[in-house]
């Protein structure tokens, strides 16, 4: 695959979200529950945050896709995440689990490591959690990155051999991976950094995609899409207040030539 | 009642909700909570979030109205929720009940047949939801409506009977009825379902109406400001993310000459 | 210290923390999540909800500030509240307590009595609230004072002496004590009034410049900077939704010049 055909890949990934609308699970932190939902909405697929014990689970075999991120997992949403991802591995529901701020944290490290045996699709995260997931590392100071996004390439590399899983790390180039594969994507903006749940979101896009794409293309062609429109917003923004009202604006307002158009794609 | 004197209504109520300021006391769901208490505020209400047991059922009694919404019922908040439907229908406290994506949902179907016995002041839904509630159908996909407003008709007249409620459906034209007459409400704006929350703030905005207004004309005038208000917003938007922030500029600029002059409706 | 010299400490606290981008660990309500850490993003520090038993102990050890905001106070949240301010008195972590909505409210009301006996370093509420702490009355409407800031100026200073805390009321006039000194910043605009959070908000803001400076000029720094920036954000604004964006966007843009050229303060 060239660095056009992913470019081509992502276009039609978006032309095929937009066709199906997917509705999402989201089990994500109460911090960026309606930020996720609107950008979402936004982009042109939907969420659901179907959360609590008994109803997370027949949820996930319904969903097009799920998101599970663990920032504030209290005790009824950890067993809903449990029965949501175990729900979805047995159904074919492709998910994505964001394992926020895990290292030393003592409940959501452990949970991490449970949860990934579930086998996600996709993983998401930054520098520090990958390395963590992958006991490559420690881990980062909250939900900050303390480590280079190169630096996780390798435990990127040996997450996605041992879990079939696509692993996607964030920061100022992203990273994503499978076994063999390594594509980078160099659009995105500063601002995203400034906005809280600026990749929480991020995760809940790429189940969108996910639910329509192949995953390779799926977390690739959800960065481009989402980090092109955040150039966009940057671009019309008066500071984080306004970048994060833009950037749902663009998302809405994104088309597959644009993406095509401006993806700064590289494949290795 | 004529559409002229319904009209009329509805721009009276607006005034006196901006004489009295209610106070709502919201048990909504997690994804909509600062969206949901940033309209009350906007219109010229309050709102406050006391959703846990021992609590929730004594505020209940000092509130001007309650909104009851089952988008994410964890387990305290489901005791909330009897607690404080019990005390509302005990005490006289107007209260709206929003049955967030029921049908098939193990927990929150059961948990909505229950609280819908406390007689809702208002019952607001979408027409899967409004089906799914009077037994007529089995429910929508997530949040989405999959039935028409129309179909929902006369399970929303049987609701209203049954419970003495208000019942409200939302949808393009949005239906208001009770056990004898039927509202259509046609203002509105395609944006309020590119927004989360769109609809579950209305229903926080009927329990303020409620508190200042009959049942039925306070349903017609929600739904009336909060969609003259959304059109508004969406002349002057970039997209969703705009049209989310322009709507809580208009819910604070909207005047009741306004809601009379602009409301589209019609009474059957 | 004189005024003069109170606003130079103001600037200079606004100069330390853009340096050194305080992580708050912020415990507070379902309403606010998202618009808290906006601001604290906004501003040049950082958030992270670490609010569940097990986790929110050891985290206060690490983190630069601490909020415990009580507006709604679920049962595992409330261990947390425990666990993260003990561990914040025992490691000399600063910590900020906004007992919203205390009085009558029977679990957050002895709640609160509970937690400030781990001596917060910044005690923030409205008139209503502050007197209810210091039982000298039986506290607000939901989240809106009933009393005026100053009748509650003699509470202030009971609790700061009682404590050794200082005491922030905000108001028309915010009033700071510790228990001998009040300052008051007369900066600020009505429509944070009208956004949910726009007091919460604060409290996290306090943490953060108590990361960095003495206690009572992080307080009367936190509420000079934030409340200025709201005086620019609400020029430029129409209404109370475009208010809430432009104030993350003037957080962002503020200078610790203009905080000294702008902050109306007095000390007494």
């Amino acid at each position: 695959m060239t660095n056009i055909a992913l470019s081509t890949a992502s276009a039609d990934a978006l032309t095929k979200l937009r066709a199906h609308t997917p509705l999402v699970q989201v089990i994500t932190n109460r911090v960026v529950t309606g930020f996720t939902a609107n950008v979402l909405l936004a982009l042109g697929a939907a969420g659901a945050m179907v959360d609590i014990p008994v109803e997370a689970g027949p949820f996930a075999r319904q969903a097009s896709g799920l998101l599970v991120n663990l920032g504030t997992p209290g005790s009824e949403q950890r067993l809903a995440m449990h029965e949501a991802t175990e729900a979805a591995l047995d159904e074919g529901t492709p998910w994505v689990l964001d394992p926020v701020a895990i290292g030393s944290a003592p409940v959501r490290t452990p949970l991490a490591y449970a949860l990934v045996e579930h086998r996600p699709t996709i993983i998401r995260g930054n520098a520090s959690e990958i390395l963590a997931l992958a006991r490559f590392g420690s881990g980062g100071r909250g939900v900050d990155a303390t480590d280079d996004v190169e630096a996780a390439a390798d435990a990127a590399r040996a997450l996605a051999r041992q879990y079939g899983s696509i692993v996607a790390v964030s920061g100022p180039v992203d990273l994503i991976a499978d076994g063999d594969r390594t594509a980078r994507v160099e659009n995105g903006s500063e601002l995203l950094t400034r906005v809280t749940g600026g990749g929480c979101a991020l995760g809940a896009v790429m189940a969108a995609f996910a639910a329509v794409a192949d995953p390779f293309e799926a977390a690739v062609a959800a960065t481009a899409s989402y980090c092109i429109a955040a150039e966009r917003a940057a671009a019309g923004s008066a500071g984080p207040g306004s970048f994060a009202v833009g950037l749902l604006d663009e998302l809405a307002r994104i088309q597959p030539a644009e993406v095509l158009a401006h993806a700064q794609l590289s494949l290795a």
